[in-house]
C-alpha cells in the first residue's frame, strides 16, 4: 500500500487496512489522513489504524504513512477500497440493445437501459440501468455511464469516463436564423460531441451536439453538475468546471483551466492555460493564460477586490466632499469680505 | 371544513364544496379565496360557492370561512381535494424490481420503473413509471417519487418527501486531488444522503452524496428547481432554497433559512437560522441567524441597497467635484492676485 | 433549391447539392455559406460546390446562392438535409403505452418510453426511447419529444414543437404557505402547462406546472438548457430565452423578448415586447417594450455600462478629493496668515 501511495511508513508495516474513512468515524482496519496541522486536534480520539499526515507530522504518535501529498495518497487509497454500484456483467435481458450494437468483454448493461444501433462498447464499461445511448454512439473501456444518462446519436466517449445521472451529450445547440418578422429558424446541428479519457460529467449537466464537426472536452477535464456547455466549445485538458457554470457557443478554454460556480463565458472568447475565473464571474472576453479574473463584467481578481471595497467607500467619499465644500464655502465668503 | 381549516363559518354551513380554485375560475361547488384588500374587484363576478378571508373582510356579502391565515386555510383544503398522478398499487409487471426488495402496504412501481436489490419502500409510497432507485435505498411512508427520479445507492429517503422528475439524489460529490503535473485523481465519495420527513426536492435538481458521512436535508425543507447541494452540506429544518441556487461542499444550514433564486455559497461556511440571503448573491463568508444578506459579495441587505444607490451617485459626485476644483481655482487665483 | 431558399443563382444551376457543411470541412456536393466578409479568408480552400452569400460577395469566382439573408437561406437548406434521429414508426414493443391512448397515422413510440392513459399523440410525432408522457397529455403534429423528457399529467403540447432530453415539463409549482411555527404546507398545484406550435425547449430545462390554470408558452418561443419556468408564467412568441436562465412565478413575457443567459426575473413582473435583458442580470421590476437593461439590479443598459466605468474611477476621484483637500488647506493657511 505503501509503495501504491508513495509513501513512508512510521510503524508496524504489516498492519492491515481494509478501508478508508474519515477521522471522526473510523475504526479499527481503516485508513484515515490529516491533511492540515488544524485538523489534529481529532487525532487523539481517532480508531483508525493508521494514518497518512504529511512530512511536518511526521512525529505523531500513530501508525503512520507519511506523503508529501496526503490528499493525493488518500485519494489513491480510497480507489483501492471503493465499490462502484453493483452491476452484472452482460446484457440485462430487460434491457433493450439494438442489433449490431457491440460489446467488449465485461461490458454491462443494466435493467431498462437504452443502446442504440451501431453502438460499439468496450471492454469493462458500465451501462447502468435507465441510462439511454442513442445510435452510433461509441464508448471507451472501463466508463461508467449512470441510471439516467443519455447519449445522443453519434457522441464519442473515451475510456474510463465517468457521466453521473441525469447528464444529457449531444443534444442540440441552440443555433437559429430570424426572418424580416423575428421567426426563429432553427439551424441544424449536424455535429457531434467527443469527450476525451479520464473525463468526469456531473449530474445533469448538459453539452451540446457541435452545428457542425465537434463539441470537444479534451484528457482529464472534470466538470461539476448543472453545468452547460454549449456547441462548438472546446474545454482543454485537465480543467475544472464547478456546478451551475454555462460556456456559450465556440468558445475555447485552454489546459488547466479553472472556471468556479454559476460562471458565465459569452461565445466565441478564448481561455488561456491555467487561467482561473472566480465564482458569479461573467466573462464577455478572452482572457490570458495564468490570468486570474472575477467580477461582471470580470476583471483582474485585485481589482475586483478593490472595486468591491471602494463602492463600500462611497459614502465617506461623499462626506469628505461635502465638508471641504463648507471650508471652500468659509473660504470665499472670508474672501469676499475683504 | 371549517372544523379542518380552523375557520369560522358565515352563511349557510350546509353548502357542499367539491374543488377548489382561483377566483376568477371558479364555478359553483368551488371554494376559493381573497388573501388581501386588493384582490377584492375580483368577488364581485366569482362564481364560488364560498370564500376564505381573513377577519378584515368579515363584512363581504358572499359565504365565506373567515381564517387569521386564509392562505394556508386555503393550502389545507386544496389538499383535501388535490390528486396525485394516477398509479395503480402494487408493482407493475413491466417494472423492474430485484429479489429481495421490499415493498409496504399500498406502495406502488409504476411502468419501466427501477427498484434495486436491497431497497426498501415504505406503505403507501409511489415510484412513478421510469424512476430509478439503485441498490440499498430506502423510502418511508407515503412519498411521491416521480418519473425520471435518480435515487443512487444507500440513500435514505424519510416519509412524506416528494422528489419531482429528474432531481438526482446521491451521484458522486466533486472531489478530486491534483498531481504534481496537475492531474486529477478522484476522491472516492463513500457516503450517502439522507432526506428526512416532509422534504419536496425540485425538478432537474442534485443533491450529491458526501465522501464519507451523509449530505443531509432535514425535515420539512422544500427545495425548488436546478438547485445544486453539493456532498457533506447539511440544510436544516423548514428551510426554503429557490430555484437555480447552489450550495458548495460541506456548508450547513441552519432551520428557517430562506435562500432566493440562483444564490452561490462557498463551501464551508454556516448560515445562522432564520437567515434569508437575498436572489443571486454570492455568499463567501459565515451569516449569523437571522441576517438579511444581499450582493456579490454579499453584505447586509440594507448596505446592499445604498452600495447600488451610491453607484448610480459617481456621475454627481463627479460633476460636484470638478465644481468644487473650478471654485478652488478662482480662490487661488484671486489670492495669487492680491 | 434557389427557389426555395430565396436566393439568386450565380453559376451553374445543375450542379447537384447533396448535403450541407461548413466553410473548412465542406467536400464536393456540399452547399456552405459566408456570412460576413470577414470569413472569405477560408474560401479559397473551401471543397464546397456551391456557397450562400451575402450581395456584397456577389463577385465572389464560385458557385453563388446570393441571398439577403444568408444565415437564414442556409438555415433552410440545412433543414432539408438534416435527418432528425432514427425512430421505427408505430409502437415498439418495449414502450409501455396505456390502453386508450391514440396516436396519430405515423406517430412513433420508441423502446422504453411512457405513454399514460389517455394521451393523444398527433401525427408524425415522435416519442422516443425513454421519454416518459403521463396522463392525459396531448401532443400535436410533427413533434420531437426526445429521449429522457417527462411530460406530466395534462399537459399541452402544439405542433412541430421539439423538446430535448432530460426537459421536465409539469413539475408542481413551488408554492407553500407557512404557518405560525414556520412549516411550510405545499399549496397543491392543480393547473398544467401549455406549449404552443413550434416551440423548441432545451436539454434539462424545466417549466412548473401552474397553481390554477397555465404555464404558457407561446407559438415560436425558443429555450435553452437549463432554463427554469416558475409555474403561471406566460412567454409570448417568437421570443429567446438562453440558457441557465430563471423566470419566476406569475411573471408575464411579452412576443420578440430576448432573455441573456443566467438571467433572473422576480415573480409577477412584465417585460415588454422586444425587451432585451442582458446576461447575468437580475431584474426586480417590470420592463417596457424594446427597453434594454443590465446588470443586478437591471438598469438600462447604457447606465450599467456607465456605472461599471465609474466603479474603476473611484480610486482616481479619491486621489482628486485628497489633492484638492491640499490645495484648500494651503489656501486656508495663506488666509489664516494674513
Amino acid at each position: 500500500l505503501a509503495a501504491h501511495l508513495g509513501a513512508v511508513i512510521k510503524g508496524d508495516p504489516e498492519i492491515v487496512i481494509r478501508g478508508v474513512c474519515s477521522l471522526d468515524k473510523a475504526e479499527a482496519g481503516h485508513l484515515s489522513f490529516v491533511a492540515k496541522k488544524k485538523f489534529l486536534d481529532a487525532v487523539p480520539g481517532c480508531k483508525a489504524s493508521a494514518l497518512i499526515v504529511p512530512p511536518e507530522l511526521k512525529d505523531l504518535d500513530f501508525p503512520l504513512l507519511i506523503s508529501e501529498q496526503p490528499s493525493l495518497a488518500f485519494a489513491r487509497a480510497a480507489q483501492l477500497f471503493a465499490e462502484p454500484p453493483f452491476l452484472a456483467p452482460g446484457v440485462d435481458p430487460r434491457a433493450y440493445v439494438a442489433e449490431g450494437a457491440v460489446l467488449g468483454p465485461g461490458a454491462a448493461v443494466g435493467p431498462l437501459a437504452h443502446v442504440g444501433k451501431g453502438c460499439v462498447i468496450g471492454a469493462g464499461s458500465r451501462i447502468y440501468g435507465g441510462a439511454y445511448l442513442g445510435s452510433n454512439v461509441q464508448v471507451g473501456e472501463d466508463c461508467m455511464i449512470y441510471p439516467g444518462v443519455t447519449i445522443l446519436d453519434s457522441c464519442r466517449i473515451g475510456s474510463r469516463v465517468i457521466i453521473h445521472s441525469g447528464a444529457v451529450i449531444g443534444a442540440d445547440g441552440f443555433g437559429f436564423a430570424q426572418d424580416e418578422s423575428g421567426r426563429h429558424f432553427k439551424i441544424p446541428q449536424m455535429g457531434y460531441v467527443q469527450i476525451d479519457d479520464d473525463v468526469e460529467i456531473g449530474a445533469n449537466s448538459t453539452i451540446d451536439r457541435a452545428t457542425f464537426d465537434r463539441t470537444w472536452i479534451q484528457e482529464g477535464t472534470k466538470i461539476d453538475n448543472l453545468v452547460m456547455v454549449a456547441h462548438n466549445v472546446v474545454v482543454g485538458k485537465h480543467s475544472l468546471i464547478i456546478s451551475q457554470t454555462g460556456i456559450s457557443g465556440s468558445t475555447r478554454l485552454g489546459n488547466h483551466v479553472i472556471l468556479g460556480g454559476q460562471v458565465g463565458l459569452v461565445g466565441h472568447i478564448e481561455i488561456g492555460d491555467g487561467a482561473r475565473i472566480g465564482a458569479k464571474s461573467g466573462v464577455n472576453r478572452s482572457v490570458k493564460p495564468r490570468e486570474d479574473i472575477s467580477g461582471i463584467p470580470a476583471v483582474p481578481h485585485k481589482e475586483f477586490l478593490r472595486n468591491a471595497a471602494n463602492v463600500r467607500r462611497i459614502d465617506s467619499l461623499k462626506l469628505e466632499l461635502r465638508e471641504l465644500k463648507a471650508r471652500v464655502h468659509q473660504l470665499e465668503e472670508k474672501l469676499s469680505e475683504e
